[in-house]
């Protein structure tokens, strides 16, 4: 693959063709910059996993070019993947105060220290060898939040990161119009935008119309309200303190992730809570139900957070009590559905009132819908567009948007994770493809799960195991020991003596019939074994557990 | 549990607190009469578990009382245990010609043979010991659904099924209304009502609404046009065959289930194709694509499914191209929303166009939302009042509609599987509780997987299983053979064979300690190797694989 002197190239190395683990590169000639680098949560088939990170081969092929990460906000899907970036490249990292408070934390998490990270201010710009790159405010579910402008002398680069258009945003910060028209009026080269909600019609929701419904439940809850949200959504914990306060109610914070996230952004200045309004877990008991609000993790329906622990009853300090009323102030994200259903069949078994749902106005979504979408593509108005952050439809619905706006459709790009667009100022297209994918993450390990160990797990979770121990005279090759026979995952043992003893005569007669053949290798009895075992135990409980003979030699 | 002469009791075995393996008995002195016995497919937590159905033990244990099935319609939630109760009991099965029509041929694949099988009609009366049973029509997503009115000298039970108000049927079959009126009219004791849609508001649109919207779509589609359904919707297949028809299709039907179904419903003469409509899959490359519908399996975007296999082109009669329109006339059931998220993207991917959401018309759902809801309370506005058929918070929306209707909330029963409620004329209540819940069939086995099998299954699948296996002399208890570390779905063996022989190490140190220690008991030996592996492991990878030592001896 060539790279061009006068040409710029974007290569998506994650959050095209799916929702999470955010990449996006940005490279003229030597210089590569580097835009987000975020985590996804596994999707269920990739059992055992912990989280999914994109795979930066080409990154750390190229480290001597890698000169700045430039982080657009500081949810998970943006910088979860820094700390594998930093063990392999130091490279110094850009973002707003609160997005480096956040990846500091992690970063502290995971141990890693001597990072060089800087603080950055919307419209602030800093330069990157040739390259300029520019803050620009949007609005988010996070505060802080940046779309990022690389100016190169073959022209501007915009990335729109996440954003909505919210024109009353909690913090007052509205998102910066003018610079947006600005960039357009000066040309932009190619714009690279949000697919999140290209499948929305419509405007996205104020986050302040979550704040006039609380406004609207606390005017009328008699006993104590719960509420449930994003940890990092800090406008809407703003919010419920907001509440709580007009409302003279005290609020407890629980939940690990909640209480780390009100520390960062309350020492950052991102969150007011005045004197006297928070109260400790242990000591809500002190405080009558109308004059208490608890905020708490778990909008999920995670199995192990502080809600569903409450729910069943099981958390140390709460419990879930006829007249509390539930707020679940999230939507479940995809995958997420039953368990936050049945979070909320619980907590409705316990006595509690539950407020969810889209139409109770108790949570907006952080993306532009199509309506906003589009005025961001005719604010801009670029030469060419690339829809990213979203599912193939996404991108496709938002492909067909801008393309329904005029902007031509060999001028659209819908690509994918991996592939190399060369954009000149006259000329543009995918040139190529480099190494990108997923990279699994179990435990410490990164990478070394693939696809043998996720077939065997996925084997071992449908079916379970058998395992046949023989020991066999290294000399005669006669059976000195065993079979024995031990399962896991497969059937309840002690209720299935009969089947166990059935099959270990099998295998005693595979056995036999390999010792009259004269078959001696290992390879060929196990296949035996195997064989017959598999088509036994198939016959009799339709099931295929895993089948593992292990021989023993002495 | 005192059963009062003159009482009558009904006891929902399944459906409530859930979606699906719906059972519901009503029992008056020694007549018990079932009203559908539907299974459930397993959440994703049940690893490999194939389908749930109740615990029917009190069934069993009053084997003799039993004395017939009733049956609402054909959907697998409502005959899918039939095979597995008629195995342990012979007891008659009523339903309309569609539903046993479905049951015949459920119980031929279950190798059922004799069953006694009676086809009703709407409006019929069969007595069944003291009781009679009357049957009502209403309107749901499979043609021939009833609603079942049990008289009894206490009074009268209404069991409204699965229903929906549809004032404009595909077979213009009205839900009859003036059946209902004349219940209400004469005094109902006990209603018990579908809850599945109690979150929604408003009415549920017509199945007429989709063949619209069809006849919308076929107007303008320019190439083949392929429907997915659920198999056992025929007024929608029926509604895509009469489209077809219309806009001169000729229409090719795809995937076992769907041809299945179609079959029966033909027969049966619950579908009407013209001559000439149809045409083989194998041929479908003689029509010129603007002459042609394909009707598919995959609505729920199964791995397996035709549809999914034409999205992924291993499809052997059909692959998808440019120009084909792909409607989605299904909505995902609860957790497979990211099955057919993908397959949506996939189709996308080659070059379809997809019509899918509830914002498209495309689909309808079969279940009553709440002004329907309103209205069959109204209709019949009994004595008492049981939701059925659906989670905990739609059995509690279901409740508190029919309260603010005015039916005072002291005879509302918000209950859970396995409860007994008691009604006489003047009084009703909970009164105990018998055996309930669910049996998981896996394979050939019903009930023979339990916690410890699915709690093993869990571990398996996220960590996967090492084995160790040593073989000792018997006298001396020295080892002579091994430890051999075998591993499956834990790490991918090739690249971390010093992790393995670490691993042995610590295996051969703690079976030294041991030694020297004197402790010659199995299950002191393999607890002190499975602590000293699991503690390495766990340093090394974070991982808790499943560890199981074997000893041999010799």
């Amino acid at each position: 693959m060539l790279i061009e002197l006068d040409r710029i190239y974007v290569i998506p190395l994650g959050g095209l063709g799916e929702i999470g683990k955010n990449m996006m590169l940005v490279r003229y000639q030597d210089n590569i910059v580097v835009i987000d680098a975020g985590l996804m949560f596994p999707e269920e088939e990739l059992l055992g996993i912990d989280i999914v990170i994109p795979d930066m081969t080409y990154l750390f092929e190229n480290r001597d070019k890698v000169k700045a990460v430039l982080v657009t906000h500081g949810h998970e899907d943006h910088v979860g993947a820094l700390p594998y970036l930093l063990r392999e490249i130091d490279v110094p990292i850009y973002g707003t105060k609160l997005t480096i408070g956040i990846i500091e934390a992690k970063l502290r998490e995971h141990g890693l220290t001597g990072a060089r990270l800087n603080i950055v201010k919307p419209r602030d710009k800093i330069n990157v060898g040739p390259l300029e790159a520019e803050f620009i405010r949007v609005s988010h579910s996070i505060p802080d939040t940046l779309a990022i402008a690389i100016h190169s002398p073959v022209g501007t680069i915009l990335h729109t990161g996440d954003f909505k258009l919210d024109q009353t945003p909690v913090d007052g910060e509205v998102v910066d119009f003018r610079k947006f028209a600005e960039l357009g009026e000066k040309g932009v080269l190619l714009m690279l935008s949000d697919s999140t909600n290209a499948e929305r019609p419509g405007y996205t929701m104020s986050e302040r119309v979550v704040g006039n419904t609380f406004d609207e439940l606390f005017g009328r809850c008699e006993g104590r309200i719960i509420i449930t949200t994003f940890a990092s959504n800090v406008h809407r914990i703003q919010q419920a303190i907001n509440t709580a306060c007009k409302y003279n109610r005290k609020v407890a914070v629980v939940g690990r992730s909640m209480i780390n996230n009100v520390n960062i952004a309350r020492e950052l200045g991102y969150i007011a809570i005045p004197e006297g309004t928070l109260v400790d877990v242990e000591l809500i008991n002190r405080y009558p139900d109308n004059q208490l609000v608890i905020v708490t993790t778990g909008s999920q329906g995670e199995p192990m957070s502080a809600l569903t622990r409450m729910a069943t009853a099981e958390h140390r300090w709460v419990s879930i009590q006829p007249g509390d009323t539930v707020i679940i102030s999230a939507t479940p994200i995809p995958g997420n559905e039953k368990l936050v259903a049945r979070t909320i069949d619980m907590l409705y078994k316990q006595g509690a009132e539950v407020v969810y749902g889209p139409a109770t106005g108790v949570h907006v979504s952080g993306h532009a819908s199509q309506e906003e979408l589009k005025i961001m593509v005719n604010l801009i108005r670029p030469r060419y567009f690339i829809p990213i952050h979203g599912e193939y439809r996404h991108l496709k619905k938002h492909a067909r948007l801008a393309e329904n706006l005029g902007i031509p459709r060999s001028r659209i790009f819908v690509v994918e994770n991996g592939q190399v667009i060369e954009v000149g100022r006259k000329k543009a297209g995918v040139i190529g493809k480099v190494t990108s994918g997923r990279v699994l993450v179990d435990g410490l390990g990164v990478g070394d799960v693939g696809n043998i160990v996720l077939r065997d797990r996925k084997q071992l979770s449908s079916d379970g195991i058998i395992i046949v121990v023989v020991t066999i005279n290294k000399e005669t090759g006669t059976v000195i020991a065993g079979p024995d026979i031990v399962s896991r995952g497969f059937v309840y043992v002690r209720e299935s003596e009969q089947l166990i003893e059935e099959a270990r005569e099998k295998v005693r007669e595979a056995l036999l019939v390999c010792e009259k053949k004269g078959a001696t290798e290992w390879a060929s009895i196990k296949s035996h074994v195997r064989e017959a075992l598999s088509k036994y135990l198939y016959e009799k409980t339709k099931r295929r557990p895993m089948i593992l003979p292990i021989i023993m030699e002495v």
